[in-house]
């Protein structure tokens, strides 16, 4: 069901790979509910992705970018307003990628190139694009940003490794550049931290089933899903919450706000009983 | 501008005194929307207020209700429910109301009986009314309740007094019903921080103007009005926020997301030459 | 091992029962660290506790007092003051109760009479203390004043029910008065966020054991013991923390910051294969 | 007063330059409270510092070294386990430093490289500590770790710039790296973020003090010294805080919990009546 939220409203959407991407479902319902947009991700992402037929679908262009190198940001945006025909309304920024995950690095054996890495590519790529978005002075006036965000930069789980540093991070740029925007031009910057998600690129992570068994049972209303995130998105770039700025808002069922619910402690006593102990544990992570 | 977002909701709205009100500003939203619903106040209110107006503008019937008796809350969901013809989508809790403040009571000499009637009308009256709603499985699945808070639950204001207390206790009440409701119906409860805002209870306060003038220049996007503040509570009645709860979200222009801004902070220079200092205070709260 | 960091130091403990207790532990640690104190609690507790062995053993005179009745209170304080020879520099306020878990009310089914009660308890005579103490002008500049508090209050627990209302607004209490109480005698107010502990009142908790365990695996450094929480609370009332307040303070070996640790993970997963499903659940809170 | 809190411990003090500095003050502290440790700091620092003057004071020795530097980490932890005889019980790092606040240049026109800098200094300075001790085994069993941070972390001030996102993520690594070394060592890791103070970098900032005059009436306490800020690390690195862990700890003498004191209002107000509105006013950052 659409309700026209984004009629006339031109947009950039970074990140989408296939079916499975959070970014992918933004596109979908962005489109379905009036929106041009322009998408952009890495070429390897467009060489493996099946983004070709997302545009297709929703009448877009792509454009390749690495969203860490400016001069290639300024591109996508410049080329973005070209082709749309104007300023641009709305931006997700859904980017995310830790080598230091990747090659299995712990966190007490972190490689710092690849930690630099992981930070220019999902947090400072965030305050790239808001920066060259305003020297060119691209986005509308009450225009409106989201980038993705994970509970894992409020609170640790195991083997989110550096991620969760970059998220904390990526939070912070969005209340810093909010401040800026929202003084200067009305523009509003926020996070969405949403439940864990079986992208594809969260599918290669090693346990996240049971993690996400976890979490489900912990939300009372269960995970939200990407497509329940992309209907959260389309929210936050309505004219209806104009006034909402430099926030991380929880789209998650209900976890964040959990500390122990009756399903997972169900399922977490079933182990107790039988269980001997955790001489025999050796930490994995 | 309307979407039909609540096109075939049903509502009940508590709390619209007259057009400065936001749940005035909701109704007026929510008729625009596409929404039905009823309007419940105190029979005080009624008297004082001009909710007549609004009803004939919404096409809504009125309710008298002491929202903290729970026989008054069965009659308002039961009634609601035969008028409206079926269970209810959404709820907004509007309710707030201190004795102490009223009295000039200040917060080291509380009267522990209005204390007590403070936490009843503007905290535990959001329980009654989540209570009587599920007893009488008034709320239909995937249904939606939001009360208004004030970030004075977070950070204390001078002169918000016991108030403080209560918001607190609401967005406490808002987790725990939350986690329940949402477990076993999937309805959402969440908690709206909105800027400071002149409605008619807030006017008679002292001092409210300076204190506006404060969070506006703090805020990037400068306060939120009332009738932004019933856009974003459309959102969070609409299908689009289906796994959003147990959250309080600050609705503010960034306010809460603030240490110092640039504008607030001119202001306050201004005085600093000239100040002789801050012996000669005496303390007014 | 002592340090002598409350030499001198005037103290009033309530809340302590037995052995088992925070308060019990915060006595014998305040004794060794060189206060002077006394000891309250209600008579029921008095009847059933061993707090006369303490006493014995710290020196100290117990008081009786029903913590939600200004007389009483008033009295402990004044004969506090006369007995330990001048102002107060300390206080721990240990008191929670909630007559709704005790009858097994769920928390969609409170008793309102319970409600108020529990709040009565838990938060408001943590209030009635302060505003006794002020009226009386029995705390020294720069004193400490502390409650016990519980992550509940920030995140749902199944079973903690209305307490975890009455935590928060506990919180809420000890910003709104640790903002009077700091502007006018520098005195400070904080409460610290204790793990879930095995005292006399918490062993009564249906499947405390089993979240104990839960909380234990999410913590890295385990759940804080009563003892250590003493230390905590010692430090609270030093002189090495005076610029600290409104705060709550988590005292938790870690786990309000934990999302998921592998070792909780690890015996979670140990119930996913054999389980089938959640159809046969019936919920338990 | 000392009260032998640290007696019998070994520990390493990153980042005292003169007087003013917060960990001058933590080495004079741990000095009178028993410990034994080094100093460390830049080369550049130690040519500007009067560090020697501190080292002499309490019989220590300084290490140089650049904490961005993994080798230079190495031979400070290596060489201060040999010095003091044997493993290392507590560490501060009170490091931090923008090029992008040096060079002028404003949030929305960061150089990325001073950026990458500013977090290698401000925040990666922090794990790699961490990860150089771990490595080496270098921090005995229930040791403690502390850095400073500010509130920028949580809420945006304007002009502190790129500190505010390496600030967040220096929060971050606290906790992912406490999360790793509590489960395997017991050793805590925590942030102490402190009220702004006058130290020699601090004392560059252009209009910090009308800053500090706003936070000393916004806070009822004042704002914490310096001094009073190494009371408090001293009471973290003590045996007294052994289940505190993955917290940021706010020593503000309460900012971080108020939205508006009075005192602060009433500076505020004598501007507003002289003010002629904002439309002259040009932003400064």
């Amino acid at each position: 069901m659409a309700y026209n939220l984004l009629k006339g409203k031109r947009g950039i959407i970074f990140g989408a790979l296939d079916n499975d991407s959070i970014a992918w479902k933004v596109a979908e319902k962005a489109h379905e509910e009036g929106a041009i947009f322009t998408l952009s991700n890495t070429p390897l992402a467009l060489r493996f992705g099946e983004i070709n037929e997302l545009a297709e679908k929703t009448n877009s262009e792509i454009i390749m970018a690495d969203a860490t190198s400016l001069e290639d940001l300024e591109l996508v945006i410049t080329k973005s307003m070209e082709i749309l025909g104007g300023q641009i309304d709305f931006i997700l920024h859904s980017i995310g990628m830790s080598m230091n995950v990747r090659k299995g690095r712990k966190y007490d054996d972190l490689n710092y190139d690849f930690y630099h890495k992981t930070l220019d590519v999902s947090a400072i790529s965030f305050h790239k694009t808001l920066q060259v978005a305003r020297k060119l002075d691209a986005i509308s006036d009450w225009g409106s940003v989201v980038a993705l965000s994970y509970v894992a930069a409020q609170r640790t789980l195991f083997r989110y490794n550096d991620m969760a540093d970059a998220k904390a991070m990526l939070e912070s740029i969005a209340r810093s550049f909010g401040y800026i925007y929202g003084r200067d031009k009305k523009i509003r910057v926020n996070t969405i931290s949403q439940s864990p998600t079986l992208t594809t690129a969260g599918k290669g992570v090693k346990g996240i089933d049971n993690l996400i068994d976890f979490t489900d049972r912990m939300s009372p209303l269960g995970n939200a899903t990407a497509a329940e995130c992309a209907d959260y998105c389309i929210v936050m770039f309505s004219d209806l919450t104009r006034k909402v700025t430099m926030q991380n808002l929880f789209h998650d069922g209900g976890f964040s706000s959990m500390g122990m619910s009756w399903k997972a402690m169900q399922m977490y006593n079933k182990s107790i009983d039988s269980t001997i102990g955790t001489a025999d544990f050796e930490y994995d992570d």
